[in-house]
């Protein structure tokens, strides 16, 4: 009842055999795939693993007692759904699913099942994300102002989804992460170049009861890479730019402060622009982090990070902004149970 | 007839009168500053200058021709009038006004009294926007696709603007430089931070006919400043980092072409990235090219580039974006006439 | 007589056994290790290779045609030797020996043999180096004046060569593939931090008989990582900096230009500072590119770019900065035969 | 006797007329200029300053009682020593001669007049380098070990020194104000590009017998600007990059220590890279404290930082370097009193 099979061997699914191979606490690897040839490379990439050349025969598996599903989105929720009715934990690779409805469906036969389900929000696990969160969560930053993310590049375009749910949800799920409130509002504009039924620009807003402010540009259409997110406190402000290798987290001791002059009856603005921290940050894999965590959940019963809700509300999200895309960016209120 | 009067000597002012003084083309510059002490100020710094203590003592100088307004936002209207209707040629700051309306009246009243309008969108005179517009009208860059700006800093919060008619303003200008074209459609979303009446984040979105698409990113409250544009055409891209001292314009022989799979019945992409080229940029400072238009303007009737239609248009833009923002981002309609 | 053995699986050799594997045009790979734990790690990581325990073995094998030596520097004499005397085609790992005379020795006994000596210079076959190479073997730079090599980082510390033999060896490999003169002279000088017999900073000139300038700057206790090398002709120069992922090779239109001032009797020199151009380079495997070049001089015969004469070469100058060290750094003189 | 004259109105003497009349506490500025049209463009920028059309009528002023020297090179000891003769306080433009010889010189007549001789090495009153003089003499990068300094760029050509007086310079005044201790050795090559007299490219090192080894990389013929020094200690690490305008100090906390390895008998390193930090550097102007520091001495009798003694040891530097690039990079010893 040990072993793990991950299903699909395409983009990701290589990427969860080998750091679910090197994680080692599950008894064996199974590799999942219908393609003959993918999975020849599958086994000759993986020492020790197993095939199954169809889920139907994963599900029988009695040994099999966890799946990690690297399939199309379209599929995620009725093999999910097929997997807890097996008995099998699940980790789903983002998104969980494409409708709240779907996902909230998942959560409940998850409980059902009394399994686990888990979703592969990878950066939630990046070290650097962490460390932001501990800032954030120690309040070094004080009350949260804005996040502001620019997530940009040349391709690959997808073929399901546009871009607000293959680039935005990193940036969701990060946000998700620094606070436990959720939006109440969404707001989404999208734009497909070359011109097709899918957006390749996409631009979210968030709003917050607290008055944060979350602002996401991404593209699949720009010259340059950009992965570059602001993270404003009203006591300092981070800049965390995944692509520096060697300091991806800036720490700035900056700010603004409001005060009203009382003489001229007006609001007086004084800027502070102090030093600059860099903490070092652990260069470990993101991913085997997450399967760790996954790991712990299956083999321990430690409530993962990522868990069903957290996906679910990503979700939630993602169908808001898809609906203001297709309301020429009207704000679309979000409510959480 | 021959000389010019900076009005307001505060913080754009002295730029001005530095700028007229070594232009040259005026016989004169009159500083024209109600406080004793900034006036006193000027006239130090701009040897052989005159001063006037009020707007009326210069209206009614038969030598005086033209004038420069450096004042708020709010008097550029009754300021911009009352020179005309005096009979001088006319440099307004930006914004030329807040309302279309009134930008409209002000273009009617230069018509009628045969007075130079003029708008100082410092940026269009830029050397590195004008080498980008020359780039686009060449065709080399292929049909415009979208344009992303972000231009984000700490500070200087205005007390009578929000972010977007003190920033977004400068790219708005620079968008309407690019292309002849005009936005169908604007939509935006403001958050203040501290919190205040004013936006001091702005996000700002753009439709056009073509198909382009306009996003604008601004903050006054960002610990590190971004002066950051793309430019993305069908054959060709161009980042304009205004803050890159040796390569501000980069030109990316990228792109991302889309053809039927007829195999698969689907849209395939493909994606170029081929050789960087930068431009050198002549270093010549913007505000004297834009003086030396004004001064072409009034002294041999060129029309000039920045002129009080170009001025109106983007007060359009900017006045359809506050509607947006105070409608939480409903797309706004522009109608051009 | 068409394997090829990997002999050495420490920290170059699995890079090796992987591109001789990838490569496929040598029969078989044949893993050479003594370490058994190494070796099983060797086996592993390359499905379908097989192993060796001793060079013996690998030496009394008929059906290896070729050995790659990726074993300690002071070992490529002896084992080059014996490969050669048991008739395989030979590569190194660089430096291909520490005394000039032992390389002349190898020289002539692959002459003797009819075997191919080749030298593992990785940075030769890296897709910039080849193209600044072309760039200036086409008359594009004009005359070289000058290189000057910034390659410094934290560690990793040699245990039997200095900072010269272990970084300053890629920049002089570089160097003489730039240009087929060889310097005159050779000087260097060295610091140990922390203490001890070996430099952890080197800092080495050449001087051509043309003018050309050469420096070299090498550390291991650097606290940022640069790999920064100008390229300065009479017409053009270059930078090439090999972190930078997107734009390595940059081509400056800039230079200076003496002239004689009549009138004052003295040189005035003109500044040229034009246009910057960054060819896309692609993103090819130097080592992929090396052992292809390998293949091709042991099965068809063709010569190699980084022969045994080659890297004959480069130890000559870095045999001359090991006597400028130990003489304070006295200028050496370098005699080509 | 409260007067100052700035003698020269060429690249420096306008900053040091600025500057002085900035600092407000000499009772006038005198502007000393042969050239007619320079002299009237000095009266012109400095409202309020007195004119002399010659050095002499300087030195019989009985009103001035210090002098500036923004002459050439070569007339400083001459100038600088008749106007210590005529009872002058005299700061001298960098360096203070080109000979030791003379610098002490000059230090004896200092010394037999009770004036004050300050040279104006600008980078010492650099608050960046006067942060990092704080870290090193706290004790916080621990013991130096290296500095390593690279100063390049396109031009300006110097028609009396090459680039080892003209960039080097500032280079050798900071490693000063770092140590007290004086180098025990310097070795220094030249490289005339164009061909010439002068060298346009120089590489200087310098060994101290606490073991403290310094390398100056100098180019006027680089395409790129390079203003960056790395000091390291064997606690922690600075660079410093003069052209950051937002961060130009950087602490790492990193570093190499080495280890005797018992059981196999021979040196271990191990390597440290932490957290990076950056401190607020104020962005007053140098020339604004150095002038302070000289108007501290004359009229309060403070010692100034930059003081003759030195100015007389950064020749010393030079001279050196002169002989030893004249020798071929031999390397000369420095004797010091």
């Amino acid at each position: 009842m040990n072993a793990v099979a991950i299903v699909g061997y395409g983009y990701w699914g290589p990427k969860l055999a080998r750091n679910f191979a090197q994680n080692g606490s599950f008894g064996r690897v199974v590799i999942c795939e219908e393609d003959p040839a993918r999975l020849a490379r599958g086994l000759r990439e993986n020492p020790g693993s197993a095939g199954a050349r169809s889920f139907a025969d994963v599900l029988k598996d009695p040994d099999i007692g966890a799946v990690a599903l690297a399939t199309p989105v379209a599929s995620h929720v009725p093999l999910a759904l097929a997997a807890l009715e097996a008995g099998k934990h699940v980790l789903v690779e983002k998104p969980l699913a494409t409708r709240s409805a779907d996902a909230e469906h998942l959560l409940r036969a998850a409980a059902a099942a009394r399994r686990i389900l888990m979703v592969d929000h990878t950066f939630v696990y990046h070290p650097a994300v962490q460390r932001i969160r501990a800032l954030i969560q120690s309040g070094e930053l004080g009350r949260l102002n804005y996040i502001d993310s620019t997530r940009i590049n040349l391709g690959l375009f997808q073929h399901d989804v546009n871009v607000l749910w293959d680039l935005a949800v990193h940036d969701i799920s990060i946000v998700n992460l620094f606070t436990s409130e959720r939006p109440t509002t969404v707001q989404a504009i999208g734009s497909a170049h070359p011109p097709g039924p899918l957006a390749s620009i996409g631009v979210l807003t968030l709003r917050y009861a607290s008055g944060l402010f979350v602002h996401l540009n991404c593209s699949w259409v720009s010259p340059v890479k950009i992965r570059h997110m602001l993270i404003g406190g009203d006591r300092k402000m981070i800049v965390y730019d995944d692509l520096n290798a060697t300091e991806p987290v800036k720490i700035y001791d900056s700010g603004v402060v409001a005060r009203t002059d009382e003489e001229r009856s007006r609001l007086m603005f004084e800027y502070r622009a102090g030093d600059v921290y860099s903490p070092k940050i652990a260069p470990k894999e993101a991913l085997a982090n997450l399967v760790a965590d996954f790991a712990a959940a299956v083999h321990d019963g430690k409530p993962p990070l990522s868990d069903g809700r957290f996906g679910a509300d990503t979700v939630r999200v993602l169908e808001g902004a898809e609906r203001s895309v297709t309301g020429a960016g009207r704000e679309v209120e979000l409510t959480w149970s």
